[in-house]
């Protein structure tokens, strides 16, 4: 088995077949020349290089078509594994997910993100070896740590750039204090971004399409997906579609901005609108001063789900400005799907959908170009932990680049212990 | 010289050096090595062979810098031509561009948009032909015509798709029945992604950032470039930021969308508000009903610039619809940088410059990330047509890419007559 740390540069060629070979789930050599563009013995030569570092293996043979039928490989999905964490207000998910992507184990706790940074990150530490021992996972197998949280974010120092959850966050190096008391390499990333990413690792749309992804959870964030890599821009903070106007005359909003998405159609604004609505409010007996607003925000979706005519209105009033939203999306980054992930869709996300894809049918500006499908995530609820763990598997396996400075080594002790 | 038809694929090496010298405008092939990161030797080849086909040429030494010095390279701009045609609701721009971007001639008319395609573009074709003689550009060196539109389009194509300027145009070949006329390649393309491609073309911004333009004319467009190339989505009609929502509350627009920013910011909307200000409406002998409702804006635009404090109120209304689109355009693209193009920003630019500012400094939510900067157009008024003409010159001669079908050409008659 080669051995080199997981940082060396990979070859684009390497990173090509891998993927192709990850979307296909079986596929033969003479359609991987086909798929890629290579030539044979360039396929040959690549697949007994990933066949020498086990990340894939033979699956069979294919159906006959004419001559002796073909032999077939695939991801060897137990070679190696990431881990996503994510970070939210209230909630911490972590992931343990296999090379293709496929969720082997899962934890989630309360309030680590209302500490600061040197109490949270000990304990996401401690979950994430205590989650990889429940999972019997080899850590030596492990490629590194996805670490996704909302908000502005500097990738390449790995720091957050806003004081939420708590001041002591600003400017804290999470990734490296992770990294280092981890072992393990650590990048960060915008939760909406990972959780659009996911879908592409996923299958779940085709690979050459533009899609975009809103994340709802206690916030709205958003991510692009441009031929299965993410939109960055200028610094990894697009497509915050969570704090765009869409009330030009509205209230400001603490981002700074005025009629942001959030303030509308977010849990928090969707409770509020509950709780002054006598009858509603007592019917589901909401506490508007809930510390946890989801779980009075999953009520009022389970109530607008069973037919409260007042709690439908109410989803549907969310979903209208969402619609508003994703019909800027479209019109702006021209996207063929809009997927909706993330917990607060879990509930209601039929209505939601309907809503969305009305709205978007009406109004998109080029819709005369083609038609823009608003599809609920596959990776639900999770989507942003998956999509964490995705981006690791991503970066080290498929994008062949040298590692950019955006994630956190830890500090170096003995040999490089990763064997990709 | 070499001769080949210009859909042939370029290489990409080729098509980068090129692209690094005509952004140093002089450079060694020293530099041009360490720019590139490419091999002396590989930069040497590549250098003989763009002088062999005349595209660039000697530029004298550069200053010493210990050893002997180094002999430099420029761009050879009288080598080649190309042609930028903007369509707009009353007005067609067309320009004549060099290799180097920069514009040789030019020439202006209206009314052509009003009239059916059958009509417009014989006299498109008639005026391309004479600005052409008159600038006394020969013809073997014009790479292709740059045709730069509003509205959805199908550039593959080359068709509009939208009924407007008249009905006529839906669905009509406009590509090819230009190209046939002219006997030169005409590809398609949107206005405001031609005007912010020229930025880059001209050197006006860091060739790495990501950054957007919002073009004014009758109507509002927008463009966003990142590393050099135009942001394209699913299907080249993105960045539509002339319809987006900016109150989601407000009135339908044709588009299909409510509260589209066209319809809040636009020179129509300004023209209509101060047409119902009546001390404004007599100072200024404003007709409402004028069917060219920018010759009202520009006096209105006017009066503001020269002190009429109604008139300013009202344009800097205008310029805080148009800093909420931009902050939402920062936030979902994560540009560095905003560029104000288009002949609606002429007279009042520095007004609507100060304003978006303002609001993107204040609003963005990314603003500890990084600074967005809005500067007016180097090209100005004439943005969109030479960005159609510069679109010709990047996609011939520095993408490097096999020609795709988003381009019509003239149907063959005799040998290949382009030359590059």
């Amino acid at each position: 088995m080669a051995t080199s740390p997981i940082w060396a540069s990979r070859s684009k060629t390497r990173g090509l077949v891998l993927d192709v070979i990850r979307a296909a789930r079986t596929i033969s050599r003479v359609e991987l020349a086909a798929a890629t563009g290579l030539t044979g013995a360039t396929i040959s030569e690549v697949v007994r290089e990933l066949m020498d570092d086990d990340l894939i293996i033979e699956a069979g043979r294919g159906a006959p078509t004419g001559g002796k039928p073909r032999r077939l490989v695939q991801l060897n999905s137990v070679a190696r594994y990431s881990v996503g964490v994510q970070l939210e207000r209230n909630t911490c998910v972590i992931v343990v997910v296999d090379l293709a992507g496929r969720q082997v184990a899962r934890t989630s706790f309360q309030g680590v993100a209302s500490m600061p940074p040197q109490r949270a990150l000990p304990l996401v530490s401690s979950q994430v070896d205590a989650l990889l021992a429940t999972a019997t996972v080899d850590r030596d197998k492990v490629l590194g740590v996805g670490l996704v949280t909302y908000g502005p974010q500097d990738r390449r120092a790995g720091v957050l750039l806003t004081p939420q959850p708590t001041d002591e966050w600003l400017d804290y190096p999470v990734t490296r204090r992770l990294a280092d008391s981890l072992g393990l390499p650590v990048l960060l990333d915008n939760d909406a971004a990972a959780a659009a990413i996911g879908e592409y690792w996923m299958g779940a749309v085709d690979p050459r399409s533009t899609y975009g992804c809103i994340y709802m959870a206690t916030g709205i964030g958003g991510g692009v997906v441009v031929s299965g890599e993410v939109y960055r821009g200028g610094s990894s903070n697009g497509v915050e579609i969570g704090h765009i106007s869409i009330d030009v005359n509205g209230d400001e909003c603490p981002c700074g901005n005025v009629g942001c998405l959030e303030n509308y159609a977010g849990p928090s604004a969707l409770v509020r609108r509950a709780a002054a609505t006598p009858g509603l409010a007592q019917r589901l007996a909401l506490d508007p001063d809930a510390a946890d607003f989801l779980t009075e925000f999953t009520r009022i979706a389970a109530a607008a789900n069973a037919g409260d005519p007042t709690a439908r209105e109410l989803v549907e009033r969310s979903a209208r400005y969402l619609g508003c939203a994703a019909v800027t999306m479209a019109s702006l980054f021209d996207v063929d799907v809009i997927v909706l992930a993330g917990p607060s869709f879990a509930v209601a996300g039929s209505i939601y959908q309907a809503v969305i894809q009305q709205e978007v049918d009406r109004r998109t500006f080029a819709r005369r170009a083609h038609p823009v499908r608003v599809v609920p995530s596959v990776n639900g609820s999770d989507a942003a932990a998956i999509g964490g763990a995705v981006l690791v598997l991503q970066s080290e396996l498929t994008l062949g680049h040298a590692r950019p400075e955006d994630e956190a080594r830890p500090v170096p002790s003995g040999p490089p212990r990763w064997t990709i």
